[in-house]
């Protein structure tokens, strides 16, 4: 191997772009790199077998390396995120110093050739790549690095969230969310839908939705006056009565010149002192009423001094605003993050995480569960046809179960059964003998535990469970007829419970205006939503989906902590 | 056209659904309802002719509606967001009350059958509906409407950011704006790139990147502190006392009873009295230290108090994090909300906007701008290939030169040019008599009035102005060999000036903390980003891209608050 003369680096990459990419014996270069995809490589039926002979330059992290042949030469398992497989990487001795490249997290950028694997070695790789040349080495020192080839504990990772995405299985869940996200996407544009950022900076509340995080400078402005103060104490009373008595005295001299009939010139003249006394009199008042914390009138916090001129929050929800753009566009969902300041320690609860929201014109409830398991199938399927190593990986790994599911869930048409219906199984589960937590009557909100054993034990598949109770519903969900229910649904899958909740939403304005004096809640902050009914009011519907939820249930990981890259929960927003 | 027998409503959809989408004789229902979306009937080569004679169902708003022939029949031109082109709607006063439907911003959805116009009648509409039965309609009360058919100006409509999605300009800007986001994840995504979704709330700072909003649950939680605390004030010193003589005298009767050798039982009712005491002591003292306002330690705000037990903001970028990524995966990007709490009235700035930020491994300045100019040329040709109808409206109402000027940037290689070369030439003109409000000289950081000149006077074309001097640049760009200048690059536009802002990042342990020394930044809140060059360095690269610029360039829009659905700036963040 060392007798071999590479080709020049800058050749390396045009030899192989300059055949046809989709033939078998040649790899695609990344397009804004000089090197190639380990994926471009591996991910192929033959596993890279008939790329021998080919020279390619790869650059990734050494997952495992160790010397052979007393030294003679290394083998080093390199990865580049670009698939779960690593390349099995060959040095020789002669070609570089490999105590350097050998801890696990080095970083090598190497020009080799790629090579079958010698016979009867009994390795599961089809090719391996020998190398020429060590291009570039980002070294570690190996008592050090945090992350070592030793196994950490999922909960251990989350103190490293820097370097935990070079791991095995963050990485793998990076790629499976990635899949989700470009599916979540794809069907939407397919299906006709736009996609509307709504605000994450809001000054309303989606129906109290859950605790809000405030957005504010006030805080930040109030620390900078208190500075202030403390350098530069304000005027006490005196200072501003000794303002006062300047300001008397010159205007009683300003008095007497005119009495005196003095000249112009020192009348104006006495005038302008006059004046410069007054503004240092409204100066010291001013300044005098400046007092530390946070600005307040009436005993309240003065909100017109904040940024907004009003009390600001992160959303808890896009919905109430993604509605004013179905009741135009008709067909629109929002991507994108969502709040809750609730002290919930659990391993389903983030403080930070991010919500799929459609909103449907001219469709009602059985328009919208059909639009629901349309998309979740979608997002099944998708990951089964893009990511199947990756998920092979998760069911090595973690979850056996979780390839069945993706197909369960992608294969069969969701059960739908009312909620009187739900209640009426639980129940007669209870009379049976089985043991809930809390109490199954009509009227409840489902818990995770009846959810869970409604999909999971009696139907095992996923469900829609619609028409709730109003009471336990928000005040924008549609009324049915009955008067009792309106018209919701939740999609229940195996492994999570809830992964979706929707409804059709009220259009009628006497009927959500009636559910708001119901509920005891305030007509006015409603005002515009109130609006969408009374000009040109439209059958609509919608739903949200936990887009955490939707990466905990393709995996089969047990804690939401571990499926988004930058967890945020209480006491901890690292980074 | 009311002698006509129609088909049962149900059978409508069936009828267009059971034959081939594809054929030009059949329009293609939305899936998740029982309409057919206008886009099907008009964007089509032959404008909907060869659909005449189709029965079909569609809902809409009312563009403008009109009663011709005596009140015999109306015209309604109607509007569902799918595309800018409404579609001629005739009801006939034996079918409907024609007054409830002619309202601008009236709801409609209407069975009918397609038609061509009659020939002659000039006008520009290859087929039109003719209603057979008014199946469901919203009213308007055009008195109280607040976007009525007179036009509003853009200013005017963000007052009403609830219903301003149901005009052309607003509407088309959102399928744009939906073309542009398609765009950016199929480009990434094709590319090999990972979405990855950075923390929107973090408690880093990305250098300065600008003022940032506080998030924070204190607020609260000293109001709701200062409400308890008027109901139920707190206790005085005195109250403190009289608890601290009971325990003592309690103390007291369990020595005597002790002395005494009292029964056990009288000596243990005792000891519990003298508990209760004490508890009750320490109650006391615990609620008289509660005090009104945030709560401080050294005179410090307590953030240890706060939800994430220490400040935490909005962020600025996603690049730092983003970047430990990107030295793991490879290939990723961001695209999500950023955030500025700047006191700018600007036409071009946003309290809250969106931004793209790929990170690029085993990249330089060269493939970064490489990227770059890919991801914009892709952007520009995905929008004249999927929203020339809209990019033609406008043309017409707002820019005549915006789709030139996307075939432009879609078909010419950007110009390069360091910055040292664009001073010269700025110079150069200066010394010909050009004029600028701000003066040029190398180390200046360009205004927008240099950028624009060399984009719009000078090349004509997009511009990549690279390798600026470091002393304007942060300190994670690489230092070039030169010393003086980093390898930045930003892109320059015609109409918006810069587009984008990237560099190659300083992968070098050494240099990136002299920078840092050399700028006078603190090293501990960095630790983390050091580590990404302490353990398995890698060359990388990125830049950002913001969203909202983008949709300025493309459709020519001049403020930024129109090309985002809820724009957030000081004093207004609506919904």
């Amino acid at each position: 191997m060392g007798d071999e003369i590479p080709p020049p680096v800058d050749q390396l990459a045009a030899v192989s772009l300059t055949s046809d990419e989709s033939s078998s014996s040649t790899v695609q270069k990344a397009r804004f790199s000089d090197r190639i995809r380990i994926q471009s490589i591996l991910v192929r039926p033959d596993g890279g077998a008939g790329l021998a002979g080919q020279k390619v330059r790869i650059s990734g992290w050494v997952k495992t390396g160790r010397e052979q042949g007393k030294g003679a030469f290394a083998f080093l398992e390199v990865n580049d995120g670009s698939c779960p497989a690593n390349l099995q990487v060959m040095v020789d001795s002669s070609v570089s110093d490999l105590s350097k490249l050998i801890a696990t997290g080095t970083c090598v950028t190497v020009d080799g050739v790629l090579k079958l694997p010698p016979e009867g070695k009994g390795t599961k790789q089809k090719i391996e790549l020998s190398v020429v040349e060590v291009v570039d080495v980002g070294t570690v020192d190996p008592g050090k690095y945090p992350i070592p080839k030793t196994k950490l504990t999922l909960e251990r990772l989350r103190e490293f969230l820097h370097l935990r995405a070079r791991t095995n299985s963050i990485s793998a869940i990076a790629r499976i969310r990635h899949a989700l996200a470009m599916a979540t996407h794809t069907f939407f544009d397919e299906e006709g839908f736009l996609y509307v950022q709504t605000p994450i900076i809001t000054t309303s509340d989606c129906e109290g939705a859950g605790e809000m995080f405030q957005v504010t400078t006030l805080i930040s402005t109030t620390e900078k006056l208190e500075r202030e103060l403390i350098e530069n104490p304000p005027p006490t009373e005196a200072d501003v009565e000794a303002a006062r008595v300047v300001v008397k005295e010159r205007g009683g001299a300003v008095a007497e010149l005119k009495a005196a009939k003095a000249s112009k010139e020192a009348i104006a003249a006495s005038v302008a002192e006059l004046n410069d006394a007054k503004t240092h009199l409204a100066r010291t008042e001013e300044r005098s009423r400046l007092k530390p914390g946070l600005p307040k009138v009436d005993g309240k916090i003065d909100y017109s001094q904040d940024f907004f001129g009003r009390q600001a929050f992160l959303t808890v929800s896009g919905q109430l605003q993604v509605e004013t753009y179905a009741c135009g566009l008709s067909d629109v969902y929002t991507f994108g993050p969502t709040f809750r300041a609730e002290n919930s320690h659990t391993s389903r609860h983030l403080a930070e995480f991010w919500m799929v929201e459609p909103e449907l014109a001219f469709a009602d409830l059985e328009d919208d569960m059909n639009c629901a398991e349309a998309y979740v199938k979608y997002m099944c399927k998708w990951l089964l046809e893009k990511r199947y190593d990756d998920m092979e990986l998760m069911a090595k790994n973690f979850d056996k179960g979780c390839i069945d599911r993706l197909k369960l869930v992608a294969s069969t048409p969701f059960g739908r059964l009312t909620y009187t219906e739900a209640i009426k199984i639980l129940e007669e589960a209870v009379a049976k003998g089985k043991k809930f937590d809390n109490d199954v009557e009509w009227g409840i909100d489902l818990a995770s535990e009846h959810e869970r054993y409604l999909t999971e034990v009696v139907f095992q598949k996923p469900l829609i469970v619609y028409n709730y109770p109003k009471g336990i519903k928000a005040f924008y969900m549609r009324l049915n007829d009955d008067g009792k229910t309106v018209a919701a649904m939740d999609v229940l899958v195996p492994k999570v419970g809830e992964l979706i909740g929707g409804s059709q939403r009220e259009e009628r304005i006497d009927v959500i205006m009636e559910r708001l004096e119901e509920i005891g809640l305030p007509v006015e902050p409603y005002e515009w939503y109130l609006d969408l009914r009374r000009y040109g009011t439209a059958k609509h519907s919608g739903f949200g989906l936990g887009f955490e939820r939707m990466v905990l249930f393709a995996t089969g990981m047990d804690n939401i902590r571990d499926v988004i890259p930058f967890p945020r929960y209480p006491g901890r927003a690292d980074l």
